[in-house]
């Protein structure tokens, strides 16, 4: 039933789509609660976003500099290229990644606007409303912001950050499944928990997708950036039966997460993707590839640039990750999660000593000019986290801070609940 | 109701999500049709893409280049920037787009992966499922493409291609409005019509919206680039009481569609757009904004792109617009679209003389080498679309072979039926 078209007399606030509506970011509330202004008599010290080229310290290397000019000379890229990206493009990530352990071709890579955009693609071309994704907690919030304005249900499952190797907790998983569990995403090596799964992690986690059928959207951003010993494995390398759609980019390891380049590669066991992966390729067309300049530039990146410079920016993030850990190791309350992946450390403080951890970042900002995320900002509650990609100095510094920070105000805090060292916070699992 | 998890023996094909199942571009179907081969004898020419940049005629300003240099080289923009997009490029908008009649400021900007990824957004932002959005018919298809898989019905209004100056069927559109509308589409420079709209017509689309409180997204992607004696005038400097979200970038008129930078500005007359505005802001954080190069870039561009840059572009294609008339003019049962904007001529055809317009640009093909699309690729069965945009030999040589092969075969055609003048197919209204 629709009533005839009327003129109207006045213009009414119209109101947004419940899609834009549930487009919610919970970092945003978390960093606006951080708002607070710093100690003027204080430098800052930025160690809150996960953003490598903020310190000046890992800049990108020399070859993808290069590789970014010569693609705008050449005048080979200024026009539109395929949605699914410059076929040059996915050729160089099928010569980087692939092997006889891990076998696709150039019609399997999707290119996107960052891997967030190969994520947004993989989730919505996976589920429907009312199906269910289950994403890791503590983890990266945007899995929730990209799968709620469709309402597919973002269900959390628990990553253990107390043993020497981060795990998933498998048993709460089985837990968890239904009949509309559509994928896993798991993401390794894991922001915020700078976690590494092991290799026989790795094939329990697909040992059980293999039992419950459910595909894994693997988050591989930080693929290859480990230390402390841990090695890296792809998750499609160790399974040749659960289909993966890994997502991937250049943000986190050529260090350059503005130029908003990443890609999907679909591993597609038994074929079991083959709708998926035309929707696809479908929703690719709807901003036609990500910028095709440095589509021109990727396959010089990927090929040239010299290991050198990951075992560089490996140093530098190892280093910073034990100078805060040996800085923090023995204050009292707090407990370091050693990072072995990626960009960042978890450190978990007692509510006892020191509140919860959104106040504990203010304060910290408020009196010690640095900024950390909280977090709740993750859904680990009861923990701060620690960006480790600045200059060393800058991280001695703020750690020294943090230290005289918590000795100074322990116990100083009139919330006196005690926090868990779990990292999920249950209570919050279907809000915002 | 939810069955308990369940081992699972076999893997099988997932559906795809009904999402990404409803994302089709029409012009693909219609596309693959005409992927038939070309005469080998004959030198392919490409009058099928709207990429100014396949021809080599059309090569980007020396300053964008230069721009893109410098932004590589600053490392200014390696990181990642707002989702909304750096404020220096907002910025720039607003110092080469604001008026006294065409008020905004950098915050009512938000810079887009292309104008395609900006009407995304609007849309998105404005409509829910089972509402409408009024498209034009011929029009772009990307706007259907966008609606359907949020299950918004992109209903077709009339453009009037047989005067002087092309129209919207206004009393038409009257009579598709009802309670659910929520947005007119209006794509001045039109594509694939080439008009322009006149100043009073644009009043009186104004005047209509305003009639019915309808907001207009304003797809001004070819804004500026008029010819033939036509001028451009942004909706919103027309009105200071329609709320309307322009929709822009700087693909078509600066030549760089590859380069994946459009934007949104916002113009929020008496508060209606609030809700959106926060909307649109939201949907930008999926991303996280375009590429941060083309955004350092982006206030050289705008700023130091010398005049005669746009006066060369829009010299190139009236020159071959009017060869092109010229040498079709006294075609029998062909009728040319003047155009005065955009990079695209439409030709009419008679469909007893030439049969269907599909079938017309496959033998074209075929026996000439000419690539040109289908009207019906943009909801104008009956119809060519000419891309204007290569060198005018290869504009005069393609004109040539079309004239040759409409003497030769007019009139052999088994179809007989006559073809509409009025470009709307509307038996394909509700279908993909
Ligand atoms: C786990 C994880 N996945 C994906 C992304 C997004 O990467 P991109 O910048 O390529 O969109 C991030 C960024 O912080 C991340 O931490
Ligand atoms: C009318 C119209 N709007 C929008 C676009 C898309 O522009 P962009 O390449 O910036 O996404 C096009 C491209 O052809 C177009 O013709």
């Amino acid at each position: 039933f629709l009533s005839k078209p009327t003129r109207k007399e006045e213009w009414t606030v119209l109101p947004q789509s419940a899609h834009s509506k549930n487009t919610v970011n919970p970092v945003r509330r978390i960093a606006d609660a951080c708002a607070v202004p710093p100690n003027p008599e204080k430098k800052v010290i930025r160690l809150h976003l996960g953003d490598p080229s903020v310190g000046g310290k890992l800049p990108p290397s020399e070859v993808a500099v290069q590789a970014m000019h010569e693609s705008v000379s050449t005048h080979m890229y200024d026009g539109y290229g395929p949605a699914v990206g410059a076929l040059a493009a996915r050729q160089a990530i099928v010569d980087r990644y692939s092997s006889s352990d891990n076998v696709f071709t150039a019609d399997d890579v999707v290119l996107a606007s960052g891997c967030s955009h190969a994520l947004q693609m993989a989730i919505e071309a996976v589920a429907n409303a009312g199906d269910n994704i289950l994403v890791p907690h503590p983890g990266f919030p945007l899995y929730s912001t990209l799968c709620r304005p469709h309402n597919i249900v973002d269900k959390p499952y628990k990553i253990d950050m107390t043993g020497e190797d981060v795990k998933i907790d498998l048993s709460y998983m089985a837990t968890i499944i239904d009949e509309n569990t559509r994928a896993i995403i798991v993401n390794n090596p894991g922001n915020p928990t700078g976690g590494v799964f092991t290799k026989e992690h790795l094939k329990e986690i697909l040992e059980f997708a293999n039992k419950y059928k459910l595909i894994i959207i693997a988050d591989e951003i930080y693929g290859d950036l480990v230390y402390n010993g841990a090695t890296f494995y792809p998750m499609a390398s160790l399974s040749p039966k659960v289909p993966i759609i890994t997502c991937d980019g250049i943000a986190k390891r050529w260090m350059v997460p503005g130029w908003r380049l990443g890609w999907l590669i679909i591993h597609n066991h038994f074929g079991v993707l083959n709708e998926v992966k035309q929707g696809i390729v479908a929703l690719s067309q709807k901003i036609v590839g990500p910028c095709s300049l440095v589509q021109g530039a990727l396959p010089k990146i990927l090929r040239e640039t010299p290991e050198e410079y990951f075992v560089y920016t490996r140093n530098v993030i190892e280093t910073n990750a034990n100078i805060v850990g040996n800085i923090l190791a023995d204050v009292p309350g707090m407990r370091v999660v050693k990072p072995k992946g990626a960009m960042y450390m978890m450190v978990n403080i007692s509510r006892s000593a020191y509140g919860n951890d959104v106040n504990f970042c203010q304060n910290l900002i408020q009196e010690e000019s640095v900024f950390c995320l909280p977090g709740q900002a993750f859904s680990a509650p009861g923990y701060f986290r620690v960006v480790l990609t600045s200059s060393t100095d800058d991280m001695e510094e703020a750690a020294t801070r943090i230290r005289d920070f918590c000795f100074r105000n322990i116990n100083q805090f009139s919330d006196s609940e005690d926090s868990s060292d779990e990292g999920l916070d249950l209570s919050a699992m279907e809000s915002d």
